[in-house]
């Protein structure tokens, strides 16, 4: 069924790299046996520089959404005060998780496009008593939205006791996020943005500060439960079967990271960035979100001069480029391109290269080949900013 | 990391069959397009066979205790009374879910190593007003006993409205389940047992009665949501980003299961239980539990002359024969071999003449040989009464 030369540019699921698939399809093992011990107790440390933390990172086996719940459910009780920034379809998925739990939710909602400001924060916490935590998303995957988490956690502590709890699910891997030096309370992420794996794992780091919450809350939970993933963590097990094909995959997802090393990746992610907004500035298509506020895994093209369902189709029937359109309000209005975990500069170079081949099926007026010029130029300029002496190879 | 000749014969994780890896092995596709619609429309009529129902079976990406959790959380209130069979550690896991979600728990405690009596249930929903739902594990994993599931609805269904929710988790794709005929409710399952995938993915078939108390329950609940699955699969969506790899890999066990026969496959299981158990009979290996209550897809093994512990160990360590031990006060007396999934005839013969050598080196008093000669006369009894014309190839 699948057409194995196409290139997958949304924003996850992103592309399994070949050494990830050939690890995940190891020998089957007994899930309470030595090997699978070893294989957990491999894990969890090597997990933690990419949260930004020395604690826990515990994995359950489901997807991203999940362990948005199990966020909310491990921390507050029913009537709880929370705030939720909402900026996009992920910051309104975790305001609606938190009112099916009857929490008080303040939404507050930012211009899709825009990040949310400090400031705004500041405001809504000196509005709102007795905030028991402060939902915000890293990066807003349906816009393209990189909101400044560490700030926002840091004025959250300076002003309340509120937990800040984060949705790392489209960043984590591609970004990196001071978790433990800002104060955020609880990162969360998943397996299949830029982490490289299939759906299927979702991650949390937790703070001590969390914890203390965490372990006194009443609230009925079992299968999202953290307590008994850290307490089965503290044994080298899981408290349920886990999904150990994706986990002999991440074994191979670290490997792979640690090799390029941690830095080098977020630092490939921001020049795939750079390449990709230079591009589109060069063949005139407008970009959704300003450069203080963009995402370095996913970009948000707002077109004029076509549609962006047309430029989809076309991309995708002709040259197997799949990119993502728009949710919501933006279903029609924006493409969004992903550029995260198993993409490199080449990628770039190659998308951006059929873009403006598609463009001028469509009749776009624009100079060909400036779009890839850009690019080229944006990764000249990147690099050369960059040590010397660290050795890359894109 | 791993031996790759190795035997896992323990009642799951289950060795994945080689087609199976390399259709996880397959690009990785986005999960809102066309390529993930037809996916989902081509597996959905093809799961209700293994579930004896033609209503809907859904699928979730976690493992199989989120979907006992989702069968508590979907049909029962705070307070309400909820019967469940407690017969091992899955059963216990399913009143200890209840128990969570602030129910009023009856435990029908069932000596483990025994299948509950019918007139047992009789007499306990007459003990008990209003009982809302009966729990019971159709495959207790934990001792290889299966409990007569499709006797115990039609009972709850003469005397009560209550719901009948099974725990197939150990039996579906193993053993025969009449979903429709019999009346069950909610029969979930999870991917790591007789469907030969690694965990990650979990199954609920939903009868019409039971999504009355489905659609109609206020409890929070929003991954474990069975209504939002309900409601995507009518538009062959799913309502999180699905374990994409895990599905790829279904539609490739559904393909072995439909070449070779659903009712082929499950007398495959009939089979290598008989082999099994004729084996351990004719080496004096004493069964835990009778025949009329025997699991075919587990036999747990009581020796009285060696200790299990060492059996397994030695099994391991020297053949790469991987067992289970007992659970909960089990352990250490009792041991546990899987025929289930990606194991055949031929697999038992293997791990009996293992078993014999293992035997042997423990001091144990038998005849060497007998065994294998045991478990060769099961399959040749076993297939001398089954249609001649049916082809087959074990």
């Amino acid at each position: 069924m699948n057409r194995e030369w196409e290139l997958l540019q949304i924003p996850g699921p992103t592309p399994i790299p070949p050494s990830v698939n050939r690890a995940m399809s190891q020998p089957m093992i007994g899930h309470r046996g030595q090997k699978c011990k070893e294989l957990l107790e491999d894990l969890a440390p090597r997990l933690k520089p990419i949260f930004g933390t020395s604690g826990d990172v515990l994995v359950l086996s489901s997807s991203g959404t999940s362990v948005l719940e199990a966020a909310v459910v491990n921390t507050t009780e029913p009537g709880d005060e929370v705030v939720v920034v909402v900026a996009g379809a992920f910051g309104d998925r975790f305001a609606k998780i938190c009112e099916t739990y009857e929490l008080n939710v303040h939404r507050m909602d930012v211009e899709f496009g825009k990040a949310v400001e400090v400031a705004a924060i500041e405001k809504q916490l000196q509005d709102t008593p007795n905030v028991k935590a402060v939902f915000v998303t890293h990066c807003e995957t349906s816009t393209g939205v990189m909101h400044p988490v560490e700030a926002v956690a840091r004025k959250v502590h300076e002003l309340s006791e509120a937990l800040v709890i984060v949705d790392g699910v489209s960043s984590i891997g591609g970004a990196p996020v001071d978790m433990d030096g800002s104060g955020i309370d609880l990162l969360v992420s998943g397996s299949q943005k830029a982490m490289m794996l299939p759906a299927g794992l979702a991650f949390a780091a937790v703070s001590e500060n969390a914890w203390k919450v965490i372990d006194s809350n009443p609230r009925p939970r079992f299968y999202l439960d953290l307590r008994s993933y850290k307490k089965s963590l503290d044994k080298g097990q899981t408290p349920f079967t886990p999904a150990l094909s994706l986990l002999f995959g991440l074994q191979e997802v670290l490997r792979l990271i640690e090799e390029e090393g941690l830095e080098q990746v977020h630092q490939r992610h921001k020049i795939m960035m750079e390449m990709t907004r230079a591009a589109c500035r060069a063949i005139d298509l407008p970009l959704f979100v300003d450069d203080e506020d963009a995402s370095t895994t996913v970009t948000s093209i707002k077109p004029e001069s076509f549609k962006a369902e047309d430029f989809r189709k076309l991309a995708n029937k002709e040259f197997g480029l799949m990119t993502a359109g728009g949710q919501q309000h933006l279903k029609g209005e924006i493409f969004r391109i992903g550029h995260m975990g198993y993409s490199r500069p080449t990628t770039v170079l190659q998308y951006i290269s059929i873009l403006e081949l598609v463009l001028q099926r469509l009749g776009h007026n624009f100079e060909p080949g400036a779009g890839s010029a850009a690019a080229q130029k944006a990764y000249i300029q990147a690099t050369r900013e960059m040590d010397k002496n660290v050795s890359r190879s894109y």
